[in-house]
């Protein structure tokens, strides 16, 4: 196959016949597209649309410590330790909804909010996207956890974190990246150079 | 909230007194299951199962490169530029996945396989796992896409795809998270060295 030049886009190249709405509760909905595929064929594809937009929020402390929550995820039946994440209500800012999950969550307030990545997290099967801030200069409140979420908290050193995303132990999709955007950030000067230096100057494995 | 211990886990707090399918097609299922939740309601509980478990594989050559493949991606309505991915089948190694999915798409072939991530994709909502392999030693065969695949193919190096995820521009979950991870590789020599070096030497921007 010839090379493109460098994110040359093409256009759409799907038909849509018609759209039925095949599934729907609180939490997403599932919209069945009748199309013509690029090449021809007549199908459907069936997309799933969750209702808010994901968001995560990674809190690390002046120490070089991260807050990490952890749940049992009943979708996979597994414990699963990871930032503070919600969703966004349609309208309702990404960066509102990090605030409120960082409080709720942890009881921390972050005096700085840094945009780390926008991601989209299961582009073959539906259209959730997420936005995920770093959370820096934390105080602490009050943790007003929702009625349905049972959580544990606790503060690690950000290089066992990140040897706990390099060993497949935290393997939310969001942490993951985030940890390792926050590492990147780290070692090329986009963060505060005592901040980096207390994040990969602490725990045992070298990062 | 009290603080745990490091990476304490919880049993299972959901007690499941029904399953129904509620939804499927050939790429995934909804399971609607009646709960009472941890804190004890009563309620609906629906779980997105699809039927593959994810694969990536970030093709990097010997000059530091990535090739990336473009297609539009229709649950977003929006073109995008990941690393090859596709499905293993129930049974399938995700290595196998990996070596047909860089071999059709790209028409590489890797002599080296590195495991990189473990993730699941969507937590709260869904079942689906990832597996991420990094694939070195690269030699040039013949792409061969599936018919319903319009892909696009790029090199592209690897600090210029760096940027491109910190811009926001790459925003599939399991090509930002293996661009990521494999930067941290690069530089804490978990990659060998001279490809460590190319990776971080291409490109205007400093990585």
């Amino acid at each position: 196959m010839a090379m493109s030049e460098p994110w040359e886009e093409d256009s759409d190249p799907w038909i849509v016949k018609s759209v039925t709405r095949t599934f729907e509760n609180a939490w997403f909905v599932v919209d069945t597209h009748a199309v013509l595929h690029p090449h021809g064929a007549e199908g459907d594809y069936s997309v799933i649309r969750p209702r808010r937009h994901a968001v995560g929020v990674l809190p690390i402390d002046a120490e070089g410590y991260v807050h990490l929550v952890g749940q049992w995820r009943f979708p996979l039946g597994r414990y699963s330790w990871e930032m503070p994440e919600g969703g966004a209500d349609p309208g309702e800012p990404p960066l509102a909804c990090a605030r409120r999950e960082l409080e709720e969550e942890t009881g921390l307030k972050a005096g700085t909010y840094l945009p780390m990545l926008e991601m989209d997290l299961s582009n073959s099967l539906s259209d959730e996207t997420a936005t995920i801030y770093l959370a820096l200069d934390l105080t602490l409140g009050e943790a007003k956890p929702e009625p349905t979420e049972v959580l544990k908290r606790n503060r690690v050193p950000f290089a066992d974190v990140v040897e706990k995303v390099a060993a497949g132990y935290i393997r939310d999709s969001m942490t993951v990246a985030a940890i390792l955007r926050a590492h990147h950030m780290a070692v090329t000067g986009l963060l505060p150079a005592p901040l980096a230096s207390a994040m990969l100057g602490h725990g045992q494995g070298g990062i």
